[in-house]
């Protein structure tokens, strides 16, 4: 049979899953001698199955006699006895926190007759009586289901009636007018005495506990909080203390450090002469416990020590709950306390200095998301906000600047030094430049992998999008929400973490990497087997990268590089070149850009490896849109500007030619070096020359070449064969040795499908996890975010978004596949991810699972990608 | 060492490799005792040796002229000798056919000496002055690579100077001044003489043979017919025999049946008193064999003999080469004869009959693409045609009638049975009801796979896509080509085997299966081991796969349903629908139609199963495209039409909220479905209904019903619980028990790899090869085909468009793996392929291979893929 109830001196810490975590909290503390009101534990176990039969599990009252025997035993008081009563509460206690959704009864025991026995017993009538209207108010509301707010009315008429201001003015005689009205309104109310018999009111108090396990505030956080419905709580019955036993008792709640800052010492307050509902009640102000070393040294000494020695114990800063009566220190709840990611680190790393913990364990404490938060500027807490509208959280970061229009604009006035923030319906690779200066971007469409979104992010910009709300006149360079209008140049704050969006300028906090950060990373780089690089395309990114741990570059994407005003032009001539002759000599006017991009890079990442990915996306993307350019061409016949009509004529010859239905599927990557082989071939040209200068210079540049979008080995080799002699152009030309390997992304799920014979021919593998979570899915992701993801999320059809969180099922299959088939081929083979999911934890676990060498994320998740690798290290390390 | 040189009596026909076709078959012959001018083959090996190192193997030539030494004892003649000369052919023979391609020289062996010998020996100076000019010229342009055309004006010098009209009215004084003329040509043209020496002769030629391998006319064919360069050619050496001595000679080709329709009998033709080149040249008519029953009876009964051995000899239908030498026959050449697939059906079937072969052989002989030409209406091949212009053979069939413009006015008139083709610049969804009443489809743009090509293929109705030398002018309803212009009623003819597009009216042949090919394929039926259904969205096509022996419909879309012009308000109402009552309510116009669509189909495939896929495409494809609406709103806004210009608002609203970047990876199929539930719930009823109507009258309607797109395992169960209900609640209330089995296609790259967990759901598989080629290449057919598909196909990236044959290294893989896994989890799970790939030969092929229950193929393919199924078992049947 089991056993359904455990006194606490017979609990342990281990045992939450089954005495829940206050439950288990009292044991131990019970266990290692603190002072604690003794009580036992009703187990969750009891509650499932008072959940599963609708009634208590056979036994499970029997025990609780018992149990309250030895407790009466013990304290040598009784419940019920009308000379020495015994009062207990009854809490609930899940074995995860769920704080303030579970019930919880007070003073439980009092009666008529009790409550005089209390008020011998304590020399306190009053305070008796006190007690007495409480827990029937209490006991009405939590057990009997009656409004709160009906036993405040005739607590209000009472105080009405007798001139009293506040509680304490109620004498005697006005409570036992109370208690009798609050009895007469439990009769009305229900239909039903209230309960004298004291054993009555303990089985209903548990009963009520067990049925608040399924309120509706419960389950919804549970939900919320993705906790199994099939946990249950535990009751916990203990003997009551009273802080409201006149100045020398007291009671508090405080953290043994600062959960804010971390920093050490005791952090928290209290109040004299009241019980724990009244610091939540908020009646009175408390007091900060650093004031306790005044007013009660003694007590103050004793908690001192309570903390030092649960720390000890539980290896972590506790949240404890304390009452103090008449000079006695009671401990009522220690649990492990929540705390900022800011504080999380420090305690952690000073826990370490301490001997408390170890490394491996301070590094498994983080959790890198939220750890990824102190990486950028946040709006200042304690600020208080005028919230005009709520987007999406597209790129985390605060940021605040007068809001503008237009991209050229943008650039123009972030060049000078000011700070704007640029306000679009939605961003194109042709707004690039204006990003790039602003402080941030607001969009009014698009999602979390808008075009906004993405550039963003790469640059660790802060960008709030898809905020719909915000209804943009580029006309009237204005923007509303509502009623509220922001013309251009009003001042407006961002919070690319969070989606919203603020009326004017907002302090802000900077971010940074503390010295507690910096020797947890230090920490993670010696744990961790899986390397960690960045996606990185300019110089500035690279530097950034290295700055934050990236040993390499594992993606750097060369169209960015010609997205800049200066060069797009050449681009755009380029792709209109008619003749293979006209864009060779389009290519030519590219080739220094690139070179020096690429000489940039390279250098910044000295002595670590740069995967250079060679020109990826569709041609059209770098053309203007079809629509745009039949307007500007009607313009300019209107004009008869006769050349620049020519011009867009040829434009959108060539746009339409390029038109693509799913350009996603279309011609792009490879193909176009396939069909155009003299546009990689001019790629190639810059790098090898910028490595050559390099290595004059004395650098050791590491030249990775990647190809993009294969799917067919052929694919592969022709390039290969098209780079090698670039490269060996290149090393006649300088006479420099121009060393370096070629391999390709593994993106589209043939590559994956067919990584065996691919990796006779390349020497390394790239996952591009986004495009072979596209592809493997079909899904586009545009596409998919705007119209059905949100729903299958909401539906739980998934349980995550497969672009955020590396889908272990299918794409991981794929890359299992490829990494099985391609090392068989090429023992030696370097595979990395470069997707978005090289910065996401979960990811990142699977990474390592999968055996991959490294990661590439964007330069500012590089210090959550390091940590994580050490926790997946951590979590998986071999017996 | 290498033997390079084998006289005929020692070779065999399975030596074709080494001894090249022509070779073999000599020596054949003579092994069985025919009567085959003794010869010696030098084999592909020395050919080979001989282009690696550009000089004859050392050896080589020793063999030769023992062989040669052999020869001459055997014949009592000697090349060179004055007196009794020997002269020989010296002809290339390759492993594979290469007919024409390389070179021949005749009566080898003449000079100025040898041709007096000859002359006594014949009894015939003429003959052998003529002979002598003959041997001169071929040799000077074969193997001393001068102009025909040289020595042609020199023959017609003395014709005309002799006053001769044809070449026998030259003299032999004539012949002598014509050989002194070619020498003196010979002379002055390669600065040698003519060579006199015999065995020079034979060295030259031999080299000459050997050289014409890398000749550019026989490389473009090798390419062409996919002919490995390694093959090499054989050199045969043979002994002349002359059918130009005399009225008792001749010279002819025959089959051995005839290869237009394979009705038994010899066909060929002959000429008297001529060499092989004259039958060539065409100087003088051939008569028909039959003829020679009459003219020579002895050796027609002779041929008649050799015809009945060599094809019970070789098994197959022969073409022959034959000389008579004054009376005698001699076989010159035999080989498999070439012949359309009516006479390759009809001859394998009668060799059965005849014991010769068995009928897996017969199975084996057919080329399923060839035959596959039978099932459509061709094109007269006597017929002369005015061809105007070529366009991509998208849809086989050819097809006459009137040119109309617009599909309404070719549903009218084709609906009042008048002969229509539709010509457009491309074919919408909404042009269905127009492609249904046409005879055919002309369009200048699209390719193999745009609209218009599938949706013809699908209905077996001849298309020419792409022909882009047709400039149409829809306004003017005309179109051009070059200065050639069509106007509307004007009467074309369309070839869609072949791409051609005809002005006026061409007399065609009817498709049909005939009586042997109905053998052929019930034979292929009784051997396959894969079922062979069809896709089918009408009751007509379901009515025309049964006829062609479908054994059910593996894919029934159901949104070519909604595209009728009675249908699309309905369907577009239901788009428009802004809430769930509104949708519902549009829903229940189309139930009853739904209904009776599938009331019919499956009626018509009673008793087999038919598998209904529910709505798959996004939803903006049934309505009107953005920029036309825009127009129709401005006109409605002109002219004040208020309710059009709501319509139309409401439909540009739905629209641009629809469109997709990506339509190919976006809100369709089984996400359709999930969104909207109420679409699949009216289906699933609209089936179930019609289920219930044929169970009450006592047929047997198998119910398969298929949820497209499924890449999470929740999508299908979700769907599944949806149509479970409706299945329930579609029994209620009819009373019937109404069975059905529920399953997926399988057609992104996540669906296969998560088979397992799918098949644990779902009840059958179905592999939609078009969307999984799709997304595991990467690929957006559309764009691929458009842009750089072609380029990959010239370039040999790609050897076969994926979109055609079945990929097996990539999404074949795909495919393997899915079947064991769920096979694994379901051992019963029916697994087929609905793509176009189930009427492709070698994709059949692979789906036998990868243990597939059934392929599913258009209506028109059927037959084929009967046959290819049971060639795929033979071709792998187990030992």
């Amino acid at each position: 049979m089991s056993r359904y109830v455990f006194p606490f001196e017979q609990g342990r810490a281990s045992q939450r899953e089954l005495l829940g975590g206050k439950g288990a909290g009292l044991s131990e503390m019970s266990f290692i001698g603190l002072p604690v009101p003794p009580g036992f534990t009703i187990t969750t176990e009891a509650c499932n199955r008072y959940q599963e039969m609708d009634r208590f599990p056979d036994g499970m009252m029997d025990e609780v006699w018992e149990n309250l025997d030895l407790l009466e035993k013990k304290l040598s008081r009784n419940l019920g006895d009308p000379q020495k009563p015994l009062l207990v509460s009854v809490r609930s206690g899940a074995p995860i926190s769920m704080p303030g959704m579970m019930d919880t009864v007070l003073n439980l025991g009092l009666n008529a007759e009790t409550v005089e026995g209390l008020a011998q017993l304590t020399h306190n009538r009053r305070f008796a009586l006190d007690s007495y209207r409480r827990f029937i108010q209490m006991f009405g509301n939590v057990v009997m289901h009656m409004e709160h707010s009906r036993f405040e009315r005739l607590l209000a008429d009472v105080k009405q009636e007798t001139g009293a201001r506040q509680d304490p003015d109620l004498k005697e005689t006005d409570l036992e007018e109370l208690i009798v009205r609050y009895k007469t309104l439990v009769r009305t109310e229900t239909g039903r005495e209230f309960p004298e018999n004291t054993r009555e009111q303990l089985e209903m108090a548990v009963k009520a506990v067990f049925d608040s396990w399924k309120n509706p505030r419960a389950i919804v956080y549970r939900r919320l909080n993705k906790i199994p419905e099939t946990l249950g709580t535990a009751v916990n019955v203990q003997s009551m203390v009273f802080g409201n036993m006149g100045s020398t008792s007291a009671t508090g709640v405080l953290f043994t450090r600062d959960p804010n800052t971390g920093v050490p010492g005791m952090y928290g307050e209290y109040l004299t002469n009241a019980q724990g509902e009244d610091v939540v009640a908020g009646i009175r102000t408390p007091k900060m416990i650093g004031e306790m070393a005044a007013e009660m040294p003694k007590t103050f000494q004793e908690l001192t020590d309570v903390c030092r020695l649960l720390e000890k114990h539980y290896r972590d800063m506790q949240d404890i709950e304390f009452t103090v009566e008449r000079e006695t220190l009671f401990l009522l709840q220690t649990r492990t306390g929540k705390r900022t990611a800011r504080a999380s680190v420090k305690i952690a790393v000073d826990l370490v200095a301490e001997g408390v913990i170890t490394r491996d364990e301070a590094l498994l404490r983080q959790d890198p998301d939220q750890v990824a938060r102190l990486l950028y500027r946040q709006i200042d807490p304690d600020a208080v906000l005028e919230v005009l509208a709520q987007g999406l959280p597209a790129s985390p970061g605060a940021a605040s600047g007068q809001v503008v229009f237009d991209a050229d604009e943008a650039e123009e006035r972030g060049n000078r030094g000011e700070s704007v923030i640029l306000v679009r319906p939605e961003t194109t690779p042709d707004d690039i430049h204006g990003i790039v200066a602003a402080e941030g971007v607001l969009t009014s469409r698009g999602g979390m992998t808008s075009h906004a979104a993405i550039v963003a992010r790469g640059m660790g910009k802060p960008a709030v999008t898809g905020c719909e709300a915000v209804r943009i006149s580029l006309d009237g360079r204005k923007f509303m929400v509502g009623d509220v209008t922001v013309v251009e140049n009003d001042v407006i704050t961002i919070d690319g973490g969070t989606g919203r969006v603020v009326i004017g300028l907002v302090s802000t906090v900077e971010p940074g990497l503390s010295e507690e950060f910096n020797t947890l990373l230090a920490w993670a780089d010696e744990t961790k087997t899986l390397g960690v690089e960045a996606n990185a395309d300019t110089p500035e990114d690279a530097q950034a990268a290295r700055d934050f741990g990236a040993h390499g570059v594992g993606l750097c994407r060369t169209e960015h590089m010609f997205m800049g005003q200066d060069r797009l032009p050449a681009m755009q001539n380029m792709i209109l070149a008619e003749t293979l002759a006209e864009r060779q000599q389009a290519l030519q006017k590219l080739l220094p850009m690139q070179q020096s991009d690429f000489y940039g890079i390279l250098k910044a990442m000295d002595g670590y490896p740069v995967t250079i990915r060679l020109l990826d996306p569709p041609l059209h993307e770098f053309l203007p849109n079809i629509v745009d350019t039949e307007k500007a061409l009607a313009l300019a016949q209107r004009e008869d500007r006769l050349e620049d009509a020519v011009h867009f004529e040829a434009i959108l010859r060539r746009s339409r030619l390029l038109f693509e239905f799913n350009p996603m599927l279309g011609f792009r990557g490879v193909r176009l070096g396939i069909v155009y082989p003299e546009i990689y071939a001019m790629q190639a040209q810059a790098i090898f020359q910028a490595q050559a200068d390099l290595v004059r210079e004395g650098r050791h540049p590491v030249v990775e070449v990647m190809i993009p979008l294969v799917g067919i080995v052929e694919e592969f080799t022709r390039m290969r064969d098209l780079i090698h002699e670039v490269n060996e152009a290149a090393q006649e030309k300088t006479g420099q040795h121009l060393p370096y390997k070629i391999g390709t992304m593994i993106e589209i799920p043939r590559a994956a499908l067919t990584a065996g014979a691919i990796a006779e021919s390349a020497e390394f593998f790239s996952f591009g996890t986004n495009d072979l979570t596209q592809t493997t899915f079909g899904f586009s992701r545009d596409d998919a975010e705007s119209k059905f993801l949100p729903h299958y999320l909401a539906e739980k059809i998934l349980t995550e978004n497969p672009f955020m969180v590396l889908d272990r099922e299918g794409v991981g299959r794929l890359i299992e596949l490829a990494v099985h088939d391609g090392r068989k081929t090429r023992p030696d083979l370097r595979v990395g991810i470069c997707g978005e999911h090289g910065g996401d934890p979960s990811s990142i676990e699977f990474c390592h699972l999968a055996g991959l060498d490294y990661v590439s994320a964007s330069p500012y998740r590089v210090p959550i990608a390091r940590l994580a690798a050490a926790q997946a290290y951590l979590k998986h390390q071999p017996a």
